[in-house]
C-alpha cells in the first residue's frame, strides 16, 4: 500500500520501520473525553470552546486513520469515535497496527493502565517486541516491598542487573521527576543509601511521595543503567506539564554525556523539541549519542518534515532513530509512522530534485533512520522483509 | 479588495480581524528620521551606512503601503516619506487603517507620545475598539500623586478594580522592568509594602527611579490584575533593548502560570519570538495559556509564514490570537494585517493542497486565529461583519 | 562559471565575496581518516558503523568537489579521496580555491597546524589576504617567554596594539575557554595581575595549563582589543566538545554588549546556530553589532537556505556578513562559498517571485551580505572585481 502511494519517480522506497520507542495501547474502548487525552500532553480537558482534536496531531489522526477504519479522511470526531465503537477495541487496534509498517517494537513497559503487552503488540501488528526498562519505575516497584535503604539498593542492582539480560535497553524520565540539569557524576555511595532512607520514609507517611524524585536516586538508577552497557534512553524536550520544559533542554546533560562516555554507554535522546537541534549538535559531537524523532513529528502533524529537516542540520545521517513514542491509541502508531515516511520521503526527495544528494544516498540514509541505526544501536537482527 | 487578490480557488477566505494587542498612531507629521526609528526596536540610529528601511519590516511597509497612497510597491522610502508628506497625516492614517480589514481593536493605552485614542483609531478603520490597561504604567501614574506606600497600594487596589470595569484586559512588561524569571507566588504584603516604601522614596530623590523595577510590586501588580479575572497579556520574546531576551523566553513563567491557574486568569503569551514554539507549548499544556503572533510577523516579514507555522506546531488551534501590536505608525497596521493574512493563507492553501488539512477544517482554523478565539477570550460580542 | 549557472532570469546575480572569517589549509597530503576528522567538530572519530561522509557537511562536499576534480558530483568517498591524492595537494588546493569565487580572505592565523598563510591563501585563490589576530592565541605565545605576571601583562599591551596596526581585527574564543556568560566589565587590573600570576604559576608547573582559561584575563583580553577599535570577532553557537553548547548562546553576550558600546568598538557574532536568531536580535538592536553566517551554513549544507532565512528574519541587511569558516579543508571554501550563494539567491528569487521583494532591493542586499558589509565593517578598499 505504501508502494502505491508513491507515484512519484523520483521518491527513495522507505523500508520497514524499527520503533525503538513505543508503549501498549489501551486494551478497553475508550469514551470521547478519554480519547481526546491522548491527543495532548495537557493535563486538564481542553479550554472551554476549544478541543484538542483542533491541533496538528488531532487533523494527522483524522486525516491518516479514517481510511483504514473505512471512512472519509478528515470526518467529524464524533463520527470517527461512532465508527470506532462500533468495530471495537480489538480490531481497531488490529487494524491500525497493521497498518502502521512497522515491523519491530521496542516498548517502554513502565506505563500505567489497562496496556496491551509488546508480544500482544506484535501479534496484532505482524511484527516482533523487545522490552525497554524504565528506571523510574523499577526503582518505585522495588520500593513497595524494601523495608529498608539497604533492601531497596541491593533490589536495584539486582533489578537493573536482571533487566539486563533480556531486555533492548533502559529508559530514564529523570526530565520529568527533576529536570536534566542534574550533577553530571556519579552520587557518592552514601549520598545515595541516606537517599533512599529519606525516601523510603516520606513514602510510609505519604502517598504523594511514590514516586522517585531525588536527583541523586535519579542518577544512581542512570548510572546504574550505564554500566550495564545496554543503551540508555533519556526523555529531553517537551512532554505533560509535569516537567519545566526549560529544564529539559537536551544541552543541559552535556556534562553528564561526557562524564558517561568512558563507561561505553550509548544514549539516545528521545524528542528533544523544541531543542532537537541542540539534541543534534550532541549526536554530532560525541560518538555515543543519538537522537530520536519520537514525539516531535507525531504533535507536529503536517510540520513534520519542516521539524525533521531541522533534527538533518546536525545530526550525522548514522544518529538519527525512528520512533513513534505511540500511547495508549493505536492511531498514534499509524500517525508517527506515516507522518515520518511522508517527512522524510519530501525531503530526500526535494533534496535529490535539486541535486543537493544523490538518490543512491537518499535511499541508505532513508535505511539508516528508519530501521538500521537502531538495529546497530540495540544489537537486533538484520531485518525480515516481511510485510508490515 | 482582499477577495480580488485571492485568485487560487483553493484559498480559503479570512475574516475581518481582531487585533488583541495595538496602540495608538502618532496624530502629527514625522520627519525621516522619526519614521524610520518606528521600523525597528532599537533605541538607537542605524549604525553608519546602514538603515532600518533594510529590514524584513522595512521591506514588507514597502510593499505594501505605497499603494495605498497611490505609489508603485517598492518605492523607495524618500519617495513614499515625501508622499506621506504631501497627503499630511490624518489622510495617511485614515487610508491605511481603512484598507487594514480589522474590524476590532484592542488598545494598550500605556505608550507615551501624541497617539490617537481607542476611539479615533476605531472611527479611522471603521470599527470599534476596546482599552487594555497597562500595569506599569498604571503604577506609575498612581505613584505620582501618592506621598506614601499606603497611599500608593490603596491606588494601586482602586486603580485596577477601576480598571476591570470598563478594560478588555490588562497588560504587563514585566519583561522589559525585570524579566520573566521572577518568583511565581503572590508576594507577601508586608514585602510589597516595604518595596512601595522604598520605590517611592527613590522616586524623590532620583528622576531614572520613575519606572517600576522592583519585582515584588511587578507581581503584586500581576497577581492584583489576575483576581480580577480579566485576561492578562504578558510581553514575552523581543522587543527593544531595555530587555535581556535570554530573560524573555515565556517558558520562564512556568511557575507563575502553574501558581495563577486556580485563580481562573487568562494568560495571553505576547510575541514570544524566538521562543514561540515555548510559547505554543504552554498554550498547549495549560488551559489557561494562550500565544501571540504579534510583533513576529511584522518583524520578520517575508519570512512571516515560516515563523507562523512554527507556532501553529504545538499550539492548539482554539489558543493563538492574532495581532499587529502596532504603535505610532499606521503602516505597522497594515504590515500585521496584510502578513498574517498573507502567511495563514499560505500554510493552510499548502496543507489542504497536500491532503494534510481539509478545507473545512482550513477555513474554520482561520476563523478562529484571526477573530473568534480572540472574541471568546475577551467575551467580545460577536462579528458584525461590517467592512475593513 | 556561477553565470552559466544562474538560467532562471529572475535570478539576482552574485558578487565576489569577502570572506571575513576563514584559516589556512593544510599544506600535506592528509590520509582518509584525518580527511574526515575535517568534517566534524567531533573531537573523536565517528561511532563503529557511521562516519562523518554521511552528514549534510560531508554530502555537500561531495555535491561541490568532484566536477572540480574532474570526478562525477556525489563520487564515492574513496574515489574522491584516491583522485586528490592523485593530483597532490597543491594542485587540489590550487583548484579548489580558485574555484571559490572568494576574492578578499580575512585569515585567523591563530589555529594550530601545517597551514598555508594568508598571503599563500591569497595568491592559490588569485584574491588578496588579511590577519585575524586571535586573542588567546596571542595571549599563550606571549605567556610563553613571560616570566612574571608584569612581563605578561605589558608583552599583552605592546602584542595587541603591534597586532592592532596590521591586523584587519581581532577574534576571541572566549566561547570555548569558559563561555560567554562572563561578567562584562572590564576587570580590575588588580584582579588581572593576580590572575595572569597564577595562570603563569600553573603552567610551570602543568602542561594542560598552556591555554588561557581563567574569566577575568579572558576579559582582559576582550577589554583590551575593544579599547584598539578594531573590530571584534567573537565565536558564538556550535563548535567543537571543547565548549558547552548552552554557554555559547550569543544572548549570553548581553550586558558585554552594553558594556563595550561607548568604546566605538564592533562586535561580529560567529557562526551562532542554533541561537543564530538571538544574534539576529542582538544585530537587529544594538547599532555596533553584526552577525555572520560561517560554520552555520557549511555543516547544514542543504538546509543552508533554511537556516540563513532564519538570519534574515530580525537582522538588518546591512548587518549580515559572509564567510566559510574554512580550516584545513581547501573544499571548504568552495562549500561554504557554494552553500551561501546557493542558499541566498535560492531565498532572493523566491521573495522576488512572491512580490515580497523587489529585484533591485534582492541584488543590492545580495551584494551587502556577499562583500559591501564586510568591506564596510573592516574598512576594506572598494572591491576589485577580479576574478575569483
Amino acid at each position: 500500500m505504501e508502494a502505491a502511494e508513491q507515484t512519484d519517480p523520483t521518491e527513495p522506497p522507505l523500508p520497514p520501520l524499527v520503533d525503538h520507542h513505543c508503549h501498549g495501547v489501551v486494551r478497553s474502548e475508550l469514551d470521547p473525553a478519554a480519547f481526546e487525552a491522548f491527543l495532548t500532553e495537557s493535563d486538564a480537558p481542553a479550554a472551554l470552546g476549544t478541543t484538542f482534536f483542533d491541533s496538528q496531531l488531532g487533523f494527522a489522526v483524522r486525516r491518516w486513520c479514517p481510511p483504514l477504519l473505512d471512512l472519509e479522511p478528515h470526518c467529524s470526531p464524533a463520527r470517527y469515535l461512532a465508527r470506532r465503537r462500533e468495530l471495537g477495541a480489538p480490531e481497531v487496534t488490529r487494524r491500525l497496527l497493521s497498518a502502521a509498517g512497522i515491523t519491530e517494537f521496542l516498548v517502554d513497559t513502565g506505563l500505567p493502565g489497562d496496556l496491551t503487552t509488546p508480544r500482544e503488540l506484535a501479534v496484532a501488528a505482524g511484527g516482533t517486541a523487545h522490552e525497554i526498562v524504565r528506571l523510574e519505575q523499577l526503582a518505585e516497584r522495588i520500593a513497595d516491598t524494601s523495608p529498608t535503604a539497604d533492601d531497596f539498593l541491593a533490589g536495584v542492582t539486582d533489578g537493573i542487573r536482571e533487566a539486563a539480560r533480556t531486555a533492548a535497553g533502559f529508559k530514564s524520565v529523570a526530565a520529568y521527576r527533576y529536570g536534566l540539569d542534574f550533577e553530571p557524576d556519579p552520587p557518592d555511595p552514601g549520598a545515595v543509601h541516606a537517599a533512599a532512607g529519606r525516601w523510603l520514609g516520606r513514602r510510609g507517611q505519604d502517598g504523594t511521595a511514590a514516586r522517585v524524585t531525588d536527583p541523586v536516586l535519579l542518577r544512581h538508577l542512570l548510572w546504574s543503567a550505564a554500566y550495564t552497557g545496554l543503551p540508555l534512553q533519556l526523555h529531553t524536550g517537551f512532554g505533560d506539564p509535569d516537567l519545566r520544559l526549560d529544564r529539559c533542554d537536551p544541552l543541559a546533560l552535556t556534562d553528564f554525556v561526557r562524564a558517561v562516555r568512558p563507561t561505553g554507554c550509548t544514549l539516545i535522546l528521545l524528542h528533544g523539541y523544541p531543542y532537537h537541534r541542540g539534541a543534534a549538535y550532541l549526536a554530532a559531537v560525541f560518538p555515543h549519542v543519538y537522537a530520536d524523532v519520537g514525539l516531535t513529528l507525531s504533535h507536529t502533524g503536517a510540520r513534520a518534515g519542516a521539524v525533521l529537516a531541522e533534527m538533518l542540520e546536525l545530526a550525522p545521517f548514522g544518529k538519527v532513530l525512528f520512533s513513534t513514542d505511540a500511547y495508549g491509541l493505536p492511531e498514534l502508531y499509524v500517525v508517527g509512522a506515516r507522518l515520518f515516511r511522508e517527512a522524510l520521503t519530501g525531503l530526500l526527495t526535494h533534496w535529490v530534485a535539486e541535486g543537493a544528494w544523490s538518490r543512491r544516498d537518499a535511499r541508505r540514509v532513508a535505511a539508516l533512520l528508519g530501521a538500521d541505526n537502531a538495529r546497530r544501536v540495540y544489537g537486533l537482527s538484520t531485518p525480515t522483509h516481511r510485510d508490515g
